[in-house]
């Protein structure tokens, strides 16, 4: 069994994704695989955490200063090389052992083996209200700063999974199961996924 | 407890919900509202049928022959009747009892009770399969267009619901859950989620 779960930035996918491995007693893989990237590719794990998160767009030209501009080749190749890299890295993984893989494109690299794939959603004001309840001691940033944080992320990961994929990110056809956090008790609904996902709901196979 | 189903056309949005209230031991209210609807406007069935399912759109002009022309005052004005008993009827049901509704745009109508708002899709092909599958015997739809059938009822849908709730039909922001059952054996299904929605998920009222 592999879970693969997009999520909007704040929407709490990242935890339900942790309590749904804790409950189900498998493998759980987040942010390491930024780790294991910058390993294998022998970039700085800064840089990889940039590319992956989309910001450094490959596919349209880029904006520097008030010039529009193509982003250097060198850069577009490492920007491959690193999804390269993600996609051997994630194939690991599933094929290692049952897991819940947060984001990466991992549902559409893993098509073949049918994961069962989630996308976790929530209105804005909860998000902000779950990103604001989140900052550390001494950040200051505001509600509405903190919507165009929220909005900037969403809008980078849109981008990088549209540009890999050819699928629109947070599109409902291309999951199994898109649920809304906004007003929903994470660890309740992880412990009867768990026991869904357990169990099974999908049609044998002809 | 509200459950409300919005549903593409052939995905088994209403099988789920029948299934599902089976298994809660609540009510079920499907076409029977369109029976309620005649008695309460005293329309015939059959008119009060096309309206609900969009067939007369009156927000819009519509096309006649070759001319644009829009829907007759005297038309407008049913439908809206229509759809104010179709409001209250849907009060009525969710105040009598715990139940289920399947479309209707009972999502919105019941806002201010916070249903659990389901969202039922799957891809074409797992549509045209089901329909092709429950036609009656002699029926000879092609699967083409079967297909054209199902993108015309979900256009009619589409366009009643948004005229009459300002929101977008299946946009996944309006749900709490929003469920792909290509794949997906609805028996096993139902079976879950009513244990989910018996116990709850939502966070407790602050």
């Amino acid at each position: 069994m592999v879970i693969t779960i997009g999520r909007e930035f704040g929407s709490g996918g990242r935890e339900l994704g942790r309590r749904l491995a804790e409950n189900l007693g498998i493998d759980y893989y987040d942010k390491e695989i930024l780790t294991e990237i910058a390993k294998s590719t022998e970039l700085s794990e800064q840089y990889v955490k940039q590319a992956v998160e989309g910001k450094m767009t490959y596919m349209y030209p880029i904006t520097i200063g008030h010039s529009l501009t193509f982003a250097p080749d060198y850069q577009i190749k490492q920007v491959q090389d690193i999804y390269r890299a993600q996609t051997e890295i994630i194939r690991d993984y599933a094929a290692k052992s049952d897991c819940v893989i947060i984001g990466r494109c991992a549902d559409y690299i893993l098509r073949d083996l049918k994961p069962i794939r989630i996308f976790v959603y929530a209105d804005m004001e909860a998000r902000i209200k779950r990103c604001m309840d989140r900052r550390e001691e001494g950040d200051t940033t505001t509600a509405a700063e903190m919507k165009k944080h929220i909005q900037r992320i969403d809008k980078d990961r849109a981008r990088y999974y549209s540009d890999f994929t050819g699928q629109d990110w947070g599109d409902k056809l291309f999951y199994d199961m898109c649920i809304n956090t906004s007003d929903i008790d994470l660890k309740a609904l992880a412990r009867y996924l768990a026991n869904m996902f357990q169990y099974g709901i999908r049609t044998p196979e002809e």
